[in-house]
Parts: structure tokens; C-alpha cells; sequence
């Protein structure tokens, strides 16, 4: 598979070479990988770990603290019913089928996608074109298919075209239609699949010792936070809006994922729920903090028109040309879009995409992905969706708990309507078992239709109503049952189910995109392209300080011990290695660790107690007493400065660093 | 049921009170309410979500970050075969029998265990006896039960009394045998439950579309650490000894989960696994800096005496005479001891309890608990077992990866010994089929056994050796098929399996605890008994600042701007309450909330930017200028500074706050 992915410094990215470098450093693991592994589990190891929680750390700063969003955290096991009436249970699926021959079990999507490309490009190599990687925002994912030399008809060409564009939209039986239509066989056995069937990705369990109490994990944080939302509201003293937030492992039980950390079974997830007012236009109140900021969109429209150009835009621009459906999603987007800025994303990497109509869940009024560039395509990291008022309508009709506002009105507000009033003692045993059923056909009535009724009423002293599946069809009702009549009425207060703008991250996707956009290797500054680099911001570095004795002296030791404890009271995570390797080969294990400085230990600190601190970026270095350095440490580890002031200010260091540069 | 426990200022106290504070203030919910409930689930609302954060934080602090240990993320579904291995598929049970009459589940040591303490109880009634909570280190957790007075024969009592001692060591059959020879009742039908059944703990789920992967939920984070060992070795550049680390979820299907936060399904747990080397004692280079620190301990031979008594003792004293076995598990001890305290728990509600023999894992050298003093008795909150070798020695055997460590020796080792060399090439032929058992049994024999063998050889040409199943069981092996010579024999590399110390942490239960030992109420002072107060220490506490302007007046909105961002700049969570409550009541709603601190902004502020800063446990206030309140929020939340510092230097304010102490 060729890859147009490119590194920090635009180099080409090659992956394996960067696999390699990332199993060796064990930022992540396959998961019992002992025992042979698990498809879709991976470990996180110490540096993982540790860039996972600075991530996080970050964002409940940038989010929850930045906005008092009402942090909670909810069981991942899930009864049954909750995900029956959300829908999950119903239509939380995928499409399999299976190989007949090896049995294997093929995502129907993905299949007819893989075969349908490997076709035309098999095509385009028989016609002698370029075969190049298609920028296709809808594709997630590539999979290896092999492609053999083979010329379609024009027209055949077109018409594959057409369904890999809307690959999306079909359901189990359409994509099975598509494998009979044009026989599509699995290249491992040469054998059609057997028809798609539905798969639910949701894994299942049984909660108590009597098995019967079926149940789920979450495959979201979302629904806790619905199921919540009454107690929320009370514990934010009933004011609007407000936003919860949720960050914890959800589940999918994904049928073949082979895409590393970018599709897996169990991952972390941040997401916030923003409650707010249908009325009045969404809108925000700090939008006007972030309208000036400029996102790379691709909206809808130009998706419909086949095409994938980008557009700068600010977002006031965007939400006032209606390109963003409102403030509250706008507003949303810019905070994503200053995230991962912070987080040392490559922002030339990031674009924000429309959904489409039909790629949308049917309740969404707008949802918007950011999504990072990286050696798979375009991967969507962040949803930012307008829920409308979907989940906690469906919880409140199922359960008949009050998840609703209840608003004091300053002003009164009063309707002038025509209301239709029934004489229930009378009613019901005029119309005995059809009672109910005539009843709900009068209050259905619109308002035209009552002023209709009204007139009846006065005129013939009954009024003539469609009631199907009652006597004839025709029901008369007569003026002792029921009036109808033109009247003033006073609302106090307002009830209404808040709609949810939902930010949701996948902290894993996003983790793994950030290493692929800090990584680069030394090739650059004419040294050894083995030699990788992660640049990542010291604020989200793994570990911030590498400390080395330039030797294993003993003179050393209580200097190391020191500086490891001044280090240590400020909160800065420092590593000592006194391993005998050359102080150039354990700098170039900490670039690959993405350690943003190092402090040398030498005989010249042993004399007079100054210490080197050396630049991971540029591999430069300073000189200056102990306290000096450690508080330049401080400001570069809380973003307050950056190595150029550093560099400024200290003296420069061109000593033991030379054997760096060139090996 | 009465209860002995007290809270922080030795008030009784009283648990549906302390319940109802934390609903209202949305500590924790059950979880899935609106929809019934599930027993065993849980949802932490804001105070409790960002109270577990801040153990945490510390909990890393304390651990990891202080010694370098390393950190890793696994995920909870765990494959089968895992589970199998380390022999919680066959062992991770609890024993269940049901009633027949209405389908109780009932878990059957704590059904005999309910019963059986109500008779004693009902005895005791009986014979005018006072009633009193007993204090059993055995028992983590009270249920409810009837009692009657009737009064039992002396006998019967002790034999009550000593099955309750030991009700830990019954296996079902045991606990059936009791059920019938003591016809022991369900209360709620009056009928004797069915014989119990093994019910495993785990929830289990299958991983993939193929449904044939049977998985379970972990029931701990350590097997995945140790999963990880040689890969962790690796990354710390082959170094013993060193710990690594897991925070995250885990699950058991308890059968009956009642007693809140203390027995749930789904739970937060915090693990270290300290590997060392077996040989030398198990020293630890830091003992020195703990061996004075003082652990109340229940060990285990005060418990075989049938006594409680707790016994003060420093933790050198303690592993110098051989009371804990070793000085890496007492380093953990005296570490877990020191965590405690920093959180905030009540240090004289702390007990250091020993397993006894029989209650530990057969693989596990020592093991203690360390057990908190709630209203539901002593709470096992965190464990610290020697695992010894088990875990890594039977994945080791089940997967032949090497999870062990290969240690350069400075020394070679010399060894002399009988050798036995096969000559290959023709014993396989000579034996045949046999071959490989002969030769197994040949390298099987003992250094005594060889000495003779050696003799026979030179005596004879040949040797003889009982080998089963093959012949005759006699075998003859002639001297040109085998040599037994006693040689010298080098060893450059040692190679060992390490043992493993575990400390093992239920964030859950040390959060209730931890809440229930912060908690008071103002009585104390003279105030009223409902306002409750939870004094967690400004590090720890969920918001740290309250921010209450006098009034809705717009004069102050600047102000609280102000101060909040300036806070928020420094890290400190704040919040605002600008209800229209008095400042009296919402300064008590804080006080529920375990805010520390008040700050309350008056017309005062406006004339000359001072502001007051209120102490939660004292309600005592301070006036100063905004900045130097400010720094005094800082150095007490970074726990340099206590109250009486901050009162001392800064002039006292007694105005506002009036109403507070009153109502």
C-alpha cells in the first residue's frame, strides 16, 4: 500500500519503520499478545499511558474546568432496556456475511468496497493510468486487497463509481444484491459470500446470579448522562444550559478490526452532552470568544458534489451563512478545533466534515467530524453531533421520568386559541367501549378544523367528526358531550426537553494521529533517518525531562538525586538513565520516547554546580546553574515559554552533545 | 441496626442522615434509576466524580510518580484462557443456594452467617444481655435480619460462636451440611434454601462475530501486568527490582450486592505489582525512610487466639521480628499507612489486619489488609499480598514465553556435581520408542542417585534404573550410551522467576470510607444537627473555593469574574454561587459539598478590592486585598500552609458570616 502520508517535517512516512519505533518504546501492545492476541485489544504501555492521561488532563482543563461542566462517571454495564429504547439495540449494527469455503467472517460493507476498488484499480493499471490513493472522505479505512490487470467497460467503471460514492447508504439486503449482481468472490478462497446479516457490535453479558437481568457494555458514555439528566439540572440549581461530561471506556465489538489503535473493541472516550434551550436559535453565549477562528470545512454540499475541496472560514462566518447549522454547534467546533491545536496536532492535518443527510442517526439536526489526516486517510477523531431532543424523549416516554425543563416565565404567556372541552360523566357512556378512541380523534383537531366544529356545534347542535374504525367511519357528537370554543389561556411557567449538542472524542484515534504528526526522523538535519523523533508539546510529552550522568561516577549520583527531587516537588516527570550507554544513544532513545529536555550531568557540574539542558527539536543546548535551568524547565513545561526564549537567555552549550549530531 | 461508628468529632453517627446528604448533593446515584435501579451500580455524580479524581491524582503522585514506577493501561475484556490459567475460571466463586419458595438468590456463607448471628442475638435478648454491634475482623459487611428472643443451651452458643469464627474456611458441602443440621431458614418464607452451587464471579461475554472467543470482564487489573513482564522489564532496561501499575475497572457479579459503595459489580481499582528478586530476603533500598513509622496491626496470631486487640508498632520493629514476613511488604505497608493519612482518613480508624493461613491464596506468602472502621464495621480497603512467583510462573508454563529475569552474575558460580551426558546418536537408536522416556528418566535421577549410577557404570559397563511402563520396568543403559561423571560446571547468568508484592487499592470503598470519616455535623458548635458538614483536606476536596457575592447586585459581577479566572489560572477548581440563597445557607450547601473555602464578595470589595476568605471547619473569616487571599488559597491547597497560618497572618473578619453561625 503506498501512502501520500507525510511526517512532522514533511517527510514520507513510513509506517512500519514507525510501528517498529513505537513497539519498541511500547507506547501500546497487542493485549495478551502471550497468549496470541486478541484482534482489536491493545495495552497501553508506560509512554502510552502517560500521553493518554496528559491528554486527558488537558482536555478536562480546556473543557470541564474552562466551562464548570458537571463532570460524572457512570458503569459501563448497561441493562438491556436502556439500550433497547436509545435504539441500540435495534440498529447498533453491522452488516456481516460469511466465506462458505474458509469460513471467514467478512464486514459486508468493507467487502464490497475492497472488491469494487481493487477492480478499478486494476482497471487504471490496465489503461496505464497513475494508480493513486483516493482522498475519499467516506473511507475510514484502507484494506489490502491485491489488484490484477484487468480493463472494465467505461460504463462499468461509472456504475462502480457510483456505489463506492454512496457505500454508506446500503443496508444488508441492497450490499447482498451487490455481491450477486456482480460476483463478488473473497480473493482468499475465490467464493461469493454467503448473504449479509445484521450484526449487533454491542457486547453482551448477564448481570446478577440468576442470568436473567440480559445486559450490555456501553457502546457510549452518552446514555448515563441522560438518564441523569433530572439530577443534574437539580444539582446545577435548575439553570440552563449547562453541559455534563463523561470520559471512561466504551465497547464495540467491531467484526474484523485490523486498523492498530484506529478501530478497536474498548476504547477511552470523552464526551460532553451541552443541554440547551431549542428556542431562540441555539445560541452562545461565549460564541463571540471564538468567532474570528478560522476551521478548514468540508460541508455537505460540496461532499454532494462529488468533491472534497477544503474551505478556511471563520466560524461566525460559517454559522452566519448557515453552513453551521447554529451557535452552540459553531461554538463547539472552534473549542475542538483550539483542543487539538494545544495538543500539538498538526492543524494543516485537520478538517471538519459535514455528515451527510443520510449518513446522519435520523433525530440529528447537524453533526460535524473533525477529522486527522494520517497514513490510513482521513480519520474521524471528534463528533460534534446536534442530537435534538432524541434521547431523553425516548427515555422520559419510556420510563415517565420528567427529563424536561421546567422554566418560570417572567411574562406570563397567553393563547388566544380554540379549545375543545368534553363532558366526561356524560361522554363516556354515550360512546361506552368507543369512548376513549372518539375522544383522542376530537383532541387531535387542529385549529382550523375546531373552528369548523364550532360552527357545527351552534348550528346543528352536534358536530360531525372522522373517526375511522368507529361505527361508519362518521361519529356525531352533540353539544351536551363536548364544547368548543374560542378562549384566552395563561402560561406561568414553560416545559420543554432541552436539545443536546454532543462533542464526542475517541482519545485513542486521537492519541494515535498525534504521534504520527509529531513524528519526523534526523534525516532532516543531515543525520541518521533511523533516528525518529516525536514532537510532542512538553505539556503533553510523556515524560518532560531526561536526566543523564555523563558517566557512572559516583561524583554523579548527588546531583541526580537532586535535581530528581526538585523536579519532582514542581510536578515535572523526570527519568534518570545511567545506563552506560553514550550519552548520544540515550538521547536518541528519549527522542524516540518524545522527552522534550534533557539535563547532562558532567564533571563540570561536579566543579561548580551548572547543569546542560538540551533541546529534543533542535538538539541544542544551554548552560547554566541548577536553579537557573530547572526554572527554565518550568516555564517550557506549562507553555508559559518556549526553547527560542530559553535559548536567548542562557548561555549556549556546544560540549558532549557532538556525538548526536552525527551518529 | 445499630451502630457503633462516630463521625469526625465523635458525634454518633447517624447513616440515613449522612445518605440523604450525599443523594442530595449528588456524591453518588444509583445507577440506571429512572428505569429501577440495578443492584450493585453506580453512577458518581460531580462531587464524586472529581473527589475519585483527586485520590487518584494523589494516589499517582504517591506511587508512581515517587518511585518511578511504571504506569500501564490493559483492557478489562480478558480472553478465556487467561482467566483459566490463573485459575479464576475454576476458583473466582462464591457459593449460592436458592429458596425454593420465592426464588431467593442467597450468597450461602453469609446466609448461614445472617442466621446464625440473630439466633445469638435472639439468645442473648433472651437472657437480658445487653446487645452490642460485635466487633468481628471477619465480617466486611452487616445484614439485616429478625431476631427473636429465644433463649439457646450453652452449647449451642459456643458451637455457634466457633462456626462464625471460622465461617471463611466452609466450601459449599460444609455450608450445606450446616444448613441442614441446623435446619437454618430463609426469614422471608421460613423454608431451608437448596443445597449451594458454585457460582463464578466473572462476567462473561464472547469477543468477535463468530461468538466461539468466550471472554470475561477482569475481575483485577494484575494479570494484565503480568502479561506484560518481560516487555516491562525490557523498557526499564532489564533493572530489578521495579513496579509497574494499573488504574481502571473492574468487574465481579456479586450475588447480592447490598451495602452501597462497598460491595458493587463495577468498580475503580488502583494496583501496583512490585517484582523482586526472591533471593536475599526481599530487601528494599528505602525500608530506612519508613521503619519508624508506627501501624496499628491485627495480626494473625492475636486473631487464632479469638482476640481483636490492635497492637501499635513500628514497621522496623514489625519485620525485624518476623510479624510481617518481609521488608518490601512492610514498605508497602508503612506507603499505604502514609497515603491514608495524606487523603485525610481518620488515622484512628485504621487497622493493619493479617490474613490468616487459611484465608489467603495458597500461592501467597503474607498478605494484609488494610481495613477502615465505617458504620458497616472494618472495610477491607486495600490488600498488600506476596503473590510469590505463581502468577508469572503458570503463565509461563501455559504460553512458554519467559517471564523471567536473566541477571548477570559479577561472580560466575561455580557448581560440582554429578553430570549425566547422553551419547545421542546411539541411544536413541538402542531404545527405540522408548527412547525419550528413558533418556527423561536418566536426567531425572538425584545427585545421590547419579553418584551410584556413576559406580555401576565403572563397576559394570553398564547401569540400571527403574524406568515405569517401559519393559519390565528395569532398564540396562550400557557406558557407551551414557557417561556419569562429576564435573565442574560455570554459571556466568542467573536466571529467576520474581516475586510479586501487591498492593491493591478499592478506590470505591476508601472514597465512602474516607467520606464517612470527614463527616460531621454542626451540633458541635452549638448549630444546628442537619447541617452536615464533610471536612475533606483542601488537596483532595472536590472544589476547593466557593465564590459568593452578598447579593444579585451587578456591582459585583466583575469581581467574581475576576477572581474566578485568576483561580482557574493557578489550577484551583472554583465555583460560583450567586443564588439568591442567603450567604448563610449557601455557605452550608459547601459545606455539604466538603468545600474548604469561601471567599464572599460585599461592597467593600467594590470600595477597595478586598476580599473574605472563610475557613469550612472553623467558619472563621479573614480580610484582605485580592491577591495576598489568593496566595493564601494556593499554599492551602498545596497543603504548605494550614488554616491557623492563614489566621494568624491576616486580619480577621467578623461581619457577613453572622448569620451562618446561627442558623
Amino acid at each position: 500500500m503506498t501512502t501520500t502520508a507525510t511526517t512532522l517535517k514533511g517527510q514520507p512516512l513510513d509506517r512500519p519503520t514507525l510501528d517498529a519505533m513505537l513497539r519498541r518504546r511500547l507506547f501500546f501492545t497487542p493485549a495478551f499478545e502471550i497468549y496470541g492476541g486478541v484482534a482489536g485489544l491493545f495495552d497501553y504501555g508506560p509512554p502510552g499511558c502517560s500521553l493518554q492521561a496528559n491528554i486527558i488532563d488537558l482536555w478536562r482543563k480546556h473543557f470541564i474546568l474552562e466551562e464548570d461542566m458537571l463532570e460524572i462517571d457512570c458503569t459501563v454495564l448497561t441493562p438491556h432496556e436502556v439500550l433497547k429504547t436509545s435504539g441500540h439495540v435495534d440498529k447498533f449494527a453491522d452488516w456481516m456475511c460469511k466465506d462458505p469455503k474458509n469460513g471467514d467472517i467478512l464486514r459486508a460493507d468493507h467487502f464490497v468496497e475492497d472488491v469494487l476498488e481493487a477492480r478499478l484499480k486494476g482497471d487504471k493499471e490496465a489503461r496505464g493510468e497513475k494508480v493513486e490513493e483516493e482522498d475519499d472522505p467516506k473511507k475510514k479505512k484502507k484494506r489490502k486487497q491485491k489488484t490484477e490487470a484487468v480493463k472494465l467497460e467505461d460504463a462499468v467503471v461509472q456504475e462502480y463509481s457510483e456505489i463506492l460514492a454512496k457505500i454508506d447508504n446500503y443496508n444488508g439486503e441492497e450490499l447482498g444484491e451487490l455481491i450477486k449482481k456482480y460476483d463478488l468472490r473473497n480473493p482468499a478462497t475465490g467464493v461469493q459470500p454467503s448473504p449479509p446479516v445484521a450484526f449487533n457490535l454491542m457486547f453482551q453479558t448477564s448481570i446478577g446470579p440468576s442470568s436473567n437481568l440480559a445486559g450490555y457494555l456501553r457502546p457510549e458514555t452518552a446514555q448515563g448522562q441522560f438518564l441523569n439528566f433530572a439530577k443534574l439540572l437539580e444539582f446545577n440549581m435548575q439553570q440552563m444550559p449547562f453541559a455534563s461530561a463523561s470520559i471512561g471506556r466504551s465497547y464495540r465489538n467491531e467484526i474484523s478490526p485490523r486498523a492498530g489503535l484506529l478501530r478497536v473493541r474498548e476504547f477511552l472516550m470523552a464526551e460532553i452532552e451541552h443541554f440547551v434551550d431549542p428556542e431562540g436559535g441555539k445560541k452562545h453565549s461565549r460564541f463571540y470568544e471564538v468567532e474570528d477562528i478560522e476551521l478548514t470545512l468540508l460541508d455537505r454540499h460540496t461532499q454532494l458534489s462529488g468533491k472534497t475541496d477544503l474551505r478556511k472560514m471563520t466560524i461566525g462566518d460559517a454559522v452566519r451563512n448557515k453552513v453551521v447549522d447554529n451557535e452552540t454547534l459553531g461554538y463547539f467546533l472552534a473549542r475542538i478545533h483550539l483542543f487539538l491545536a494545544k495538543i500539538g496536532v498538526d492543524m494543516t492535518k485537520v478538517r471538519f466534515r459535514q455528515h451527510m443527510e443520510n449518513e446522519m442517526a435520523h433525530y440529528a439536526a447537524d453533526c460535524w467530524d473533525a477529522e486527522l489526516l494520517t497514513s490510513s486517510g482521513w480519520i474521524e477523531c471528534v463528533g460534534c453531533a446536534d442530537r435534538s431532543a432524541y434521547d431523553l424523549s425516548v427515555h422520559a416516554k419510556k420510563t415517565g421520568a420528567p427529563l424536561l425543563v421546567r422554566e418560570r416565565l417572567d411574562e406570563p404567556r397567553v393563547f388566544e386559541e380554540w379549545q375543545v372541552e368534553i363532558e366526561k360523566k356524560k361522554f363516556g357512556p354515550a360512546f361506552k367501549k368507543d369512548g376513549k378512541t372518539v375522544e383522542t380523534a376530537l383532541l387531535a383537531t387542529s385549529q382550523e378544523q375546531r373552528e369548523k366544529l364550532a360552527k357545527q356545534l351552534t348550528d346543528n347542535g352536534e358536530l360531525e367528526l372522522d373517526v375511522p374504525g368507529v361505527g361508519d367511519g362518521k361519529v356525531k357528537v352533540s353539544k351536551d358531550l363536548v364544547t368548543v370554543e374560542f378562549r384566552k389561556r395563561v402560561e406561568n411557567t414553560r416545559e420543554y426537553t432541552p436539545n443536546v449538542i454532543e462533542p464526542s472524542f475517541g482519545i485513542g484515534r486521537i492519541l494515535y494521529s498525534l504521534i504520527e504528526h509529531c513524528y519526523w526522523n534526523r534525516a532532516t538535519d543531515g543525520g541518521d533517518e533511523a533516528r525518529g523523533v516525536l514532537s510532542f508539546p512538553p505539556t503533553i510529552a510523556p515524560t518532560k525531562v531526561l536526566i543523564v550522568p555523563l558517566s557512572a561516577n559516583a561524583q554523579f549520583k548527588p546531583f541526580i538525586k537532586k535535581i530528581s527531587q526538585k523536579l519532582r516537588k514542581i510536578g515535572i516527570s523526570a527519568r534518570v538513565d545511567d545506563s552506560s550507554a553514550t550519552i548520544g544513544k540515550r538521547y536518541s532513545r528519549n527522542d524516540e520516547l518524545g522527552t522534550p529536555l534533557g539535563i547532562t550531568i558532567d564533571f563540570q557540574t561536579v566543579k561548580d554546580n551548572t547543569i546542560t539542558l538540551r533541546d529534543r527539536d533542535s538538539t541544542k543546548q544551554v548552560r547554566a546553574d541548577e536553579d537557573t535551568i530547572v526554572s527554565a524547565i518550568q516555564t517550557l513545561v506549562d507553555g508559559s515559554k518556549e526553547w527560542k526564549d530559553v535559548e536567548a537567555a542562557l548561555p549556549a552549550f556546544e560540549g558532549q552533545e557532538v556525538d548526536v549530531a552525527v551518529r
